[in-house]
Order: structure tokens, then C-alpha cells, then sequence
């Protein structure tokens, strides 16, 4: 249906951070973001929290996440067919919806940021789950709503047992064969 | 935030169709992306009919809606912000949403088609309107939901007084200075 218009001919790909909260993954992708802008590619950055804003309507719950998540695809998916490398970073607990922007996608890379849910607690670095656990939020990923693991992504950063710089070492070495 | 990545020196734009359903939106937009895909420049159809099927929980409610045309809206703004031309084409029947991307974008081309209501019914090329009045679909715009017309359009094609090929030239010309 659309024409394609890689300006390059390395391929694009979607670099999708996926993780519990306080995992780390606007962190790295901020990261490595600033690092791919560097090479000169197009490059488009997506995260949760301002997407979010952007749309304030979407809600926390199963329905909500999963139409976010998969529009939120759509949209990498189309920029990747344009030539245009995605840096992704959204919590995106449900595998389906994950797996449903994969399809989407020419070159998927899902980077698992795991870190265990004690460490994110401690962090807490928006003081999201004090208020989680208060009461004051609901449906909050790995409390009163599921994060399902991902099964075979393509990379793993353990952000609780290594440095950030090794994680990012470990995602740009991934990704060298589009660069 | 995101790095700019424009391939031509000339400037991307969205070239957004609205109208109701049946005054010939999509016609009228695969013409003009037939047309356009012929300069060589990177393109992207955005269709109302194709979207929903993407995402078949999109409902009718006016929260549904807006919600709905924002993110398409958003999408064709980030598209458009690394150089591509989006033609898109939906119902948008308020307002306040098409302004919303309006105001997203660098380079907004609004086209109001406008047909009938009186016209558009005895076109029904979808067989919508005969479902909408014998009540099987509810919130259909033009019948129990309101289509609030452009203000300030770009551009305004009357397709039930102008030929397609009339309409079409309007929309080329217009488009020539983006070209």
C-alpha cells in the first residue's frame, strides 16, 4: 500500500524497552538514543510518560494498556518502513501486545531491561510505588496487575546486578549490525 | 527532542480529508496518493476504514473518536516531521480534534469534502446509511451525530456540484507549492 522510502541502505529497526517501572528503561533509552543521534540516521524517541501526556484519556486498564501499546506500535512500524530508527521505552507489560508490534515491525528488538521488582520498589524513583502501595494507584504493573516476562527477546540487561554502562554497552553491541 | 531528517529540501505535509461518510474522502485521497507516489517522495496513506480495522476496539463515542483521530493525527505528525507527505483520510467530524493535529503539524492541508447529507445518503456506497436509519448502527455522523464543518479549510472540494477529476485538480493545485 505505501511507498517505501529507506534513505539509507542499512535498515531501520524498532528498539523496544520493555520492564516494570523504575527497571531503567528511559535511562537506557535516553541513552542510547543520544548515542544513535550521533550516527546521523533519522531517529524517533517514544516513551511511555509522554506519550501519556500527550493522551491523558488512556487509562490503566487491560483494554487501555493493550490499544495504547499496539497504536503506539503501529506508529514505530511506520516509521521504521520510512526508514526512520524507533527508540521505544514503555512499560508494555502484556506479552500479546508486545508480540502484536513485532508482527508490525521489519526489525523488532526487544530489550528486556529486568530488574527484580524489590530493586524497582527501592528505587521508586517517581515515588509511584509508595502511592501504589498506599492505595492511591491502581492496576500498577507487578503489584495488582501482571508484567509478563518476555520469552525470548532479543536482549537482556539485568539493570539490578550490572552498571548502566555495561547495559548500554550490551544493547549498542546488539545493535551494530544496523548501524 | 527528535532529530529532524528531512531528504528533500522540499517541505513534507498532511494533506487531511474530512467530510462525511460517502462525500468522497477516500476517493479523492487515493487519487492524490497515486498521484504523489509518482514524485519519488516518501509517502504514507492513512485511511479512516483501514485504521478501525487495525484497531476493531475503536468505538463511536465522541471519546472514541477524538481519542482516535489525536493518535492517527500524532502519528501523521511524526511521519511528516522526518519528511514524509501523509495523506489521510477520515470522517474527523469535530473540530476541536482536527485542530488538535492541526497543531501538531508543520504543514497542515486541510481538504473538507463536501457533499450533501441529502447526497452522501443516496450515494451510501457502504450501505451505512440504510443501516444507520433502520437503527442497526447508532452515533453515525450526519444522523445522530453531529459532522461540524471546517471553518477555515485549506481547501474545499464539492463533490456533489464538481466532478472527481475537477476535485482532483483542485486538491493538485493547491499542493504545487509543497511540491
Amino acid at each position: 500500500m505505501n511507498k517505501t522510502s529507506q534513505t539509507n541502505e542499512k535498515p531501520a529497526f524498532v528498539l523496544w524497552f520493555t520492564g516494570l517501572s523504575g527497571a531503567g528503561k528511559s535511562t537506557l533509552a535516553d541513552r542510547v538514543y543520544e548515542r544513535l543521534t550521533q550516527s546521523g540516521r533519522p531517529i524517533e524517541r517514544l516513551d511511555g510518560d509522554s506519550l501519556r501526556a500527550a493522551f491523558p484519556a488512556t487509562g490503566f486498564s487491560r483494554k487501555d494498556r493493550d490499544e495504547h501499546i499496539k497504536r503506539v506500535g503501529y506508529m514505530a512500524s511506520r516509521l521504521e518502513h520510512h526508514g526512520v530508527i524507533v527508540v521505544a521505552s514503555f512499560i508494555s507489560p502484556y506479552r500479546e501486545a508486545r508480540d502484536f508490534v513485532r508482527k508490525l515491525c521489519r526489525n523488532f528488538v526487544e530489550v528486556y531491561v529486568d530488574a527484580s521488582l524489590e530493586t524497582c520498589r527501592k528505587r521508586d524513583v517517581k515515588g509511584l510505588y509508595k502511592k501504589a502501595m498506599a492505595g492511591q494507584i491502581q492496576s500498577f504493573t507487578g503489584l495488582d496487575d501482571p508484567y509478563e516476562e518476555p520469552q525470548h527477546p532479543e536482549i537482556i540487561v539485568k539493570t539490578d546486578q550490572q552498571s548502566i554502562d555495561q547495559s548500554e554497552k550490551t544493547i549498542l553491541d546488539y545493535i551494530q549490525r544496523y548501524l
